[in-house]
């Protein structure tokens, strides 16, 4: 990664010299959270800062990448061991006092890249929220979600989205440390009411995730690879790059 | 509607009596904003206690219904007159406050028939937190949404979701008094960064109506038909009575 | 009612052209809870609604009613199956976002018209707070409270004020679907502490609405009459129309 | 002052001594604002704990006063010179850690005593949320409110409240260091909205002090005396004492 | 004390005369705790007062001393009976309220004269974020702590820090009435592991003051005198004096 | 490292084991703020880590070590670029939020270790609230304070602190990648009120930190070494481990 400000790696005279050009700031958002037998649970958090890295890289000399807020919003996996949860309100206070500090030395565009689909709402409520408090424009992506037709393409499970098939595969080629190869499982669903409140269904509602999946993970990790991941990441990348310039 | 537990309709006797049998509380949640000049502004409080009332007569004698929450989260709108919006954490407050204490009279199960999309994020947070902290089940649900197929049928409009051809024709059904017929425009829309921030798009973000359409409406509500809102809304009524059964 | 601006009825057209000569926004705020077996539980809602449509007709061009908060602070009455009690914060919340919002439209005073005793001190304490947080003329009035002297003239009871001759008079004459005429009965009072925690009484303090009434109601509702009800609310109105005046 | 459990005065084998018999805790609550050329602004404070320890001597040994809270809710008189408002939030703070910490201690009653009007809202919230909120009986009461057929047999002007005829009378007799005997003023009233803003106007408002008074008080202080301030305040002590006892 | 400004007790006209001169408040906070069988518990609140008293007599014209907040952080001696404990969050808005009246009468600087250690942690914590909040300079002292010279030179005790020889002596000269001469005890200090959480440890953390003292005190208070308070007292006052001469 | 419990690299069926030795977890507490033109902004955050997971692996196996809080409470840094500053209610949340969702797991004792001196009020009011709000055992250790004697021998600078002879000598050691050796600056102190509000000092209080060093560190850097750094480090590391071990 030749030219990317990355703001954990920078001093301040690098950093001042960086906002004579910076624009935007991009904030990796992850999560700590249980990732079935065969992923790390810092998967999302280091996932997300992976993605962010790459895509202020690319978005060089306009973008800065702050800071990972490496644990996010994850109620439904509690009840299995290792995971953290914060509250929504923790996660919009952290974002707020980011954006303040920011904007107090002139950055006024923000992008949260986000890895975990449990911190959607509450970037939704962020959205609404912190743009008028502020006086800021802010914009959030799911790190891969605009490559959904690669997926559709690449992904044969029909019920996946965590530590799965598409995950385990971004891992793979962003982060293959995060990943246990001699671990691979596919999910071991049960039934349950879960099966009638996923999106898509009339009525939504909160439920457990070992509800759903008994080793944590759904999918099927076995059918993973580090090049399905390739082309979810660089499809993504490619969109998010141009989405943001749009931005600009 | 014969039987049907609406309690801003009964005394405490009555409500005393239904108890008895009552599983679930169901609470409308709708906004006030602006709906272009072919529609009243109290729009989605309306539409979400129709649509409340006929649930719950359908699901007699084992849910009630509760006072309408009347305003929601709007802030996109705020730029037309008339419009009020909610901050998520006042939403948040009403439903907690409503469900501790039905909560304290036996209920244990909620859900929240919501009509209006900018609702929706603070809803996933309301999941995400009031379930643990009061203990409860919380469901929620898009007063139509489960009756996608049918709109992708009879919706010719490609971008419609507020006062257009849909949410007319459900209204020319349900609360005809809040359409003027005499009113009913296509949307005026404009070009603008809000195409590239709506849901399918890589990022997403907060920007204000008026940025996309000139009065305050989308789609083409001159195509709107009571039979259409009709079909709409019978076939999402018929599913949400069984998905809220599945639940109790 | 011939000219009134209500807001719940206004398209964001009309809005705007009545912006041009509004001065004041009245907010109707009531409660749920029971009223004893002869009136349903969104008695306080109805009527304070009611009351701020006739004073807003009153005020035509220069008033302008909100929707109505149609839940309110009634933590007495909660033993009573049905009532929904708001935290106080909860409702002065709702009130600070309603007076945001359509203060950032030009509205610079504001009436809350409450029908609720219950809700009193959280509308003084609304008024000590907002008024300098949010930079506006801050008014309240309990809906009839001004016609203390027909009521010492025409009320029969001594204790008096919740479910009694007066309140259902005041709804025989505003809105009769709101009382059941064959279930009315005088309070069935018993002896308590709350005698001594009344206000007047040189010590005041919380207790249950249950200590004080078996049936939830006080004062004697046979006794009540539309006729009473009419010179009341008459008599209130028109006191409250010219205080109002006094204030544009 | 023969016996009385002040807590300031104790040490806490002393206190934990106490504790045997004390059945309630009395909090005096006071303000710290102008009292117009002829009172100190500590004036509310004081009262407030003078009231308290002669009551908590009274209910010896099933009493115990607690520190006073020297600050109150002052926002209409900001405008003069070395006010402190706190915040209603502030206040109720305050009290809830009061509340908790002797709870825990073994004490389930609590008494303010209040001697300044405008923290008398802020003493309903707290009643109405406290109460459950902590599982404690919540009282409170005006200092001497309930003398209030003395005051009309004892002061002569006819708009009184605030460094008037009775405060000064009642200071003289508990506190005559409050008093600048030398200073005396009658309330230097002038006309104003306030007039229709009091109790017992049609409608409520939030209004400035010196809106009403240009020296900051009303009434007329040269007419106080010590033997109209004795007779307001034992009277009121008389009574208070039995009501408190009424609910121990 | 000939010439001082102490807010509590002078009028309004006499504020406002003084506001010409003054450019900074002196706040006094303190605590309500048990300090063993030798001290009263308002001990701390009226050390900070007298104290601040005296600082505000030597900064004459320029300082003025607001009321004393009189109780304060004190979690760890809630086991001994009559300790009340303020939340750190309730400490700071007091601290806030006061702030914002006196701001808005034109002052700008604020000194807390603190003698509780107890209240260190949060008074950093409000001056890292009152500081910015509120447009002011913030600063805190612990009362005596700039004599620390003093105190190695005449205390013999080796751990003191709460009605102590140090204390104790503090009172003797400032306030002889918190102190029951009779009564004076050495703290009788157990085993625990208190020992290893002491400031200067690796580790520090939250113990409850019994785990340390069996009568609450530490140090030796029966070698306390008068003189050796005097020279404490005497040096910090001298040395405070001319920190806050140097802030002005 | 050979053995140690560090969550973000394990899997829930490997914490799962964990969790039936591990006794405390051990939550890295850093900042983001500028450290002068020698060192990378991120450093607290490294650093704390870095600790950390040595602390944790000499605790084999009754350690845990949580995901580290990257930022801190740096609102004196926050006009040097790149500086984040996190409100100190905002870092307690962030605490909260981890110590509910590891208790609920079986955790009961935490220890923060925290490399920022700017952290440490924060961490007091923290161990004053959470220990009782939430039933745990809370500690805190700054990193390598305990070895204060090594400092005293090692360190020639008089003032020292912030990317000074000390903390270079540390990174030197656990982290070299955060140092600029080419880059390497004495501070360039500057005169100032800040000698005047330093620890120590009569009074204590707010400033900037550019009014105490134009490059944004104290100390002299170029003093450093990674030897001076080992023998900090490793004795903090072997006091703290004994300290920890007293607690379990």
């Amino acid at each position: 990664m030749s030219n990317a400000y990355i703001l954990t790696q920078m001093t301040w005279p690098e950093v001042e010299a960086a906002l004579k050009t910076v624009k935007i700031a991009i904030i990796p958002l992850g999560a700590h959270e249980q990732h079935g037998p065969h992923m790390v649970e810092s998967c999302d958090a280091v996932l997300a800062e992976e993605m962010g890295k790459r895509l202020t890289a690319r978005l060089y000399p306009e973008a800065l990448l702050t800071p990972t807020i490496n644990m996010g919003v994850s109620p439904h996996h509690l009840h299995f061991p290792g995971t953290i949860s914060l509250e929504p309100s923790t996660v919009i206070a952290i974002l707020r006092d980011i954006i303040k500090s920011l904007k107090s030395q002139g950055i006024e565009k923000f992008l949260v890249i986000n890895s975990h689909g449990g911190n959607q709402a509450t970037l939704g409520v962020a959205a609404d929220t912190l743009t008028a408090e502020l006086g800021v424009s802010f914009f959030y992506a799911k790190t891969t979600a605009s490559a959904k037709d690669v997926m559709d393409k690449r992904i044969e499970s029909k019920l996946y989205g965590h530590s799965c098939d598409r995950e385990v595969s971004e891992a793979m080629y962003l982060a293959p440390h995060l990943v246990r190869p001699d671990q691979l499982e596919k999910g071991d669903i049960q039934e349950g009411r879960w099966k009638k409140l996923r999106p898509g269904s009339p009525i939504q509602g909160f439920y457990y995730y070992e509800e759903m999946t008994r080793n944590g993970c759904i999918g099927d990790a076995t059918k993973a690879s580090r090049d399905i991941g390739e082309e979810i990441v660089e499809t993504a990348l490619e969109r998010l790059t141009q989405a943001v310039r749009d931005m600009l």
